[in-house]
């Protein structure tokens, strides 16, 4: 695309003025139009920094991030967003400590953001916990904004909770719309997808307590684009009933099919994607939360011993040549949110066997490459009022992010 | 307010030109104008933020920040004033080992200022040491900058040392000036208050060795106003003599009442203003200096049992709603640096009623709000020669923080 | 010098055309331009800032940093160096483990490098590890780069490896440039260096294993400059041979001397330069370097307990005011990269005397005082296609890094 125009258009066309001044927390809370917005958004503002053009919004302004678990892609996806902007990244390191509530909560949300304009919060640790915090915080800094306490609302993004992984499965997606959509528009991209089959499976690792987010994730927004998606594990591995439920009503609405089975090899047969990635048992995930509100060390010592061990019987599920070779003319989109546990290089058995892993390397980083893009534009949507105008407002400054290019 | 024009009229009968290239260590060595000319920038920088202005007077430069302790607050205070004035904020991370002397202050201070606008220290446990410590580093970078070796000389600000909260007690005071002055005009506001009276009082909390900066800052900085300042506390939680004589001096001076007690409900009695907040025995705090000094842990570790014993002594000190109701009308300013040791709700007994704290929220939320505005003024004042100037030429710029915003 | 148009005006001699888009790993692999070219860029981004004129060459955009090893100072460097630039800090804090290799490297190199323009890596703990490292993370961003995975080949800068220390050395070396070539004009200021006598010596320390880095890039660079270099420790504590290689064919184009002797005095004897300073031995770092690999800390302890007992055989490699007499007339430059073992003030037996470097404070403070725009101009001059052009442009948009100074 030459220009910022043919974002602009397509952007025209869709109804997405109730993100302002919103936060992003679930993807199934958006309409539509609302995630055809992000995505548009993303593409533009890579455009205009393949196009050495700047995309900062603000002079000034802080990107507050809170990290409940250790997180290098994440943390630098979210630091590369708001630097895109032009805020400064302030992290809040709370340790992994048990999360707070009530008044610490509120109390804290509003001492860090007396100049936030976004805070990301990373906090999927504990089910049930996790994306009731992310609330908390909203309701805190409204109240702090109509108080008078602060000078604006600072949007909330979340970068994983116990139930969505909505900045990763956004980025997925984009990837999915670029690689199989085939065109350059966005509408055509998507009409496309209808009918292409995805494999979202388990997969055996040997590291256990992997979050749900993702595998909820994906099946909460893929089915919203006419795709038949089969979720693939072992019994015992079910994802939480509510998240199922919103990728069955996704189905019904878009037309297409959401399949459960407990096996890998009927999910990966004609599948357009695959995406075999490890997750733990929601029933363990919750029984582990409790342990934890209970500081019993032993019993989540005893609990791991028996996730490692159920996780064990499952070793076949690998995604495997073989099984590669099942797929549309063998040639499905190998997709993963990254870093996989690869058999015989990161460990030895895994989730995916190396030779398919190399195959698809520069495929799997550029659909980790969508991320920082996919943050931005919610950022973005939730901070500009009149996207169309200042999209075409910051092409028209022209090239000038990085003076001195060649 | 329509414009900035109100503040610049203030400041303009002002005489702050000392500050300028100056450092902000403790509030009574600066003058009345120069006090008040840091409220007025941090209430111009404010309205500038307010009405999306940009306040940023660095294109580049670094605002260091080294904390002794653990600080989300002090910490996103100042990396939100240093932000909101253009610079990166780069932590010098030394952990909380015993302070650097002599040779390695000097070397360190120049190693980190090469391009450092603005050092920011918080230095608060150790008596005799934090302040000192300050001092050193203003003397080191002002040789280095003599020497060619730096650029600029950066300022310094306390932000909390073994002697005085600044950053914190001017925050605190411009809270008061605009809950109880009851102007928009800064004369007249701070007119409003003779005659007015504070309760600064001592209250139990569960946890010990708080520092003496909070109440030592508010009667060195209160008593300037003209306001009748109460100190009051327990036998044996006496403040430094040399602060104490500060505020002595000040009410001779300002026309005020400082009066020292061990009532509390004296001090509340016809109080405007209330701080009631836990704190060390200087004597205590000295003692326990020494023993870091000596590394003598067990030493540590029995005075630790002392010092909780003799705070469990005076449970009886907490601010109730029947002592709220002694203030005048029953409905003085309740203040507190936060966080506070909540009854019942972050604490089984602590500084204050739930019920109390839960009336004041908003307003102690908004108290804290005004610490990264006094920070950045007294930035700003120590950086820009003109500031009036300065600042209608920031006003003059137009909306520009935050490109978007409806 | 009045303007930028001297350091412009040098710049048009040379030929540096190879480094716009390049990386900076070891001096030797830079041409005596390309070399001369970051020091004239040095003193070009300097004048600039002395002259408030900001050197914003990015609009956004990251320096990610990687630093196996705590550090202050460099850290400090590379962060003023991409602040003057324009880009934002973002740590990549890996820890102290051992280093990740091959698929690992790969993808966090491009999982980091999304918005990156610069990557600073030191990286100087284990031998034959540190240098190829960097080499890999430059093939994964510039792979990741063609793949259009990035929008941007990421520019590397070593910031301490196994083998050489470049932004110490340059840094170094622009200070003898200033200190001892006596003109403004760098030709000449190199010409006067001709004949000159560096001592790059050994000196005692208490504590053990410090690296090679520094006499390794001191011996590699000084003897570019026609300068007679001699290289002198205590017999067990030899170079790595391939850098004295260099320093040798160095010497051979440049018609100076590199000698090795094991008599620091002999060093000393008319020396206009001396760089008195600890390390470890080669083989002893390379024995470290395997004994981590196998896990064994049985043995690190037993060669830590071997290592300080050499050392401390050598206490008579120190820096005295003997040996400093013996200097050309008594007052050779003395240098280091600091922190310096300061005997009585920072231990008991040191590398230097007190008196010493007392006399030299100040200049060894200017010495550490180039390396921040030392890293700067290295990043310029991959970042920028044409330096003289941007350096005029920057000139002319006037005083404005920091709006309102006197």
């Amino acid at each position: 695309m030459s220009n910022v125009k043919q974002f602009t258009k397509a952007l025209d066309k869709l109804n997405f003025e109730n993100m302002y001044d919103g936060d992003f927390l679930l993807t199934w809370e958006k309409t539509d139009d609302e995630v055809k917005a992000v995505f548009l958004v993303a593409d533009a503002l890579r455009h205009l920094r393949e196009n050495n053009i700047s995309s900062k919004i603000f002079k000034s302004g802080l990107g507050v991030s809170l990290f409940r678990d250790n997180s290098t892609r994440t943390r630098f996806s979210f630091g590369s967003a708001c630097n895109l902007l032009g805020l400064a990244v302030q992290d809040l390191d709370e340790g992994k400590s048990q999360i707070a509530h009530g008044e610490t909560v509120r109390e804290t949300a509003n001492m860090i953001s007396f100049m936030a304009d976004v805070i990301g919060i990373r906090d999927d640790m504990y089910i049930g916990k996790g994306n009731t915090y992310m609330r908390e915080v909203v309701e805190a800094v409204t109240l702090g904004n109509e108080a008078g306490v602060l000078e604006q609302k600072p949007t909330l993004v979340n970068l994983q909770c116990d139930i969505d992984h909505p900045t990763q499965c956004m980025a997925d997606m984009l990837h999915v719309i670029h690689e199989i959509g085939g065109s350059d528009d966005i509408d055509e991209a998507i009409a496309n997808l209808k009918g292409k089959k995805v494999a979202m499976t388990w997969a055996y690792s040997p590291s256990y307590g992997k979050p749900l987010s993702v595998p909820q994730g994906v099946i909460g927004l893929f089915t919203r684009f006419g795709m038949d998606v089969t979720l693939a594990h072992p019994k015992g591995y079910e994802v939480m009933d509510e998240v199922a439920a919103v990728a069955k009503a996704n189905c019904e609405a878009s037309g297409a099919k959401f399949t459960v089975t407990n096996d890998m090899a009927e999910a990966f047969k004609d599948a357009d994607v695959v995406y075999p990635k490890s997750w733990a048992p929601f029933s363990a995930m919750e029984k582990r939360t409790n342990l934890y509100a209970e500081g019993d060390s032993d019993g989540i010592k005893a609990l791991e011993k028996v996730l490692l061990a159920q996780n064990a019987e499952h070793k076949d599920w690998e995604c495997t040549e073989e099984l590669m070779a099942l797929t549309k003319d063998g040639k499905a989109l190998y997709m993963h949110c990254l870093p996989a546990d690869i058999t015989g290089v990161s460990c030895d058995e895994g989730e995916v066997e190396a030779s398919v892993f190399d195959r698809y390397r520069d495929p799997l980083y550029k659909e980790a490459s969508f991320k920082p893009y996919i943050i931005a534009a919610m950022i973005f949507l939730a901070k500009v009022k009149d996207p169309q105008k200042v999209l075409k407002a910051l092409e028209s400054k022209g090239k000038d992010r990085w003076i001195g290019k060649e």
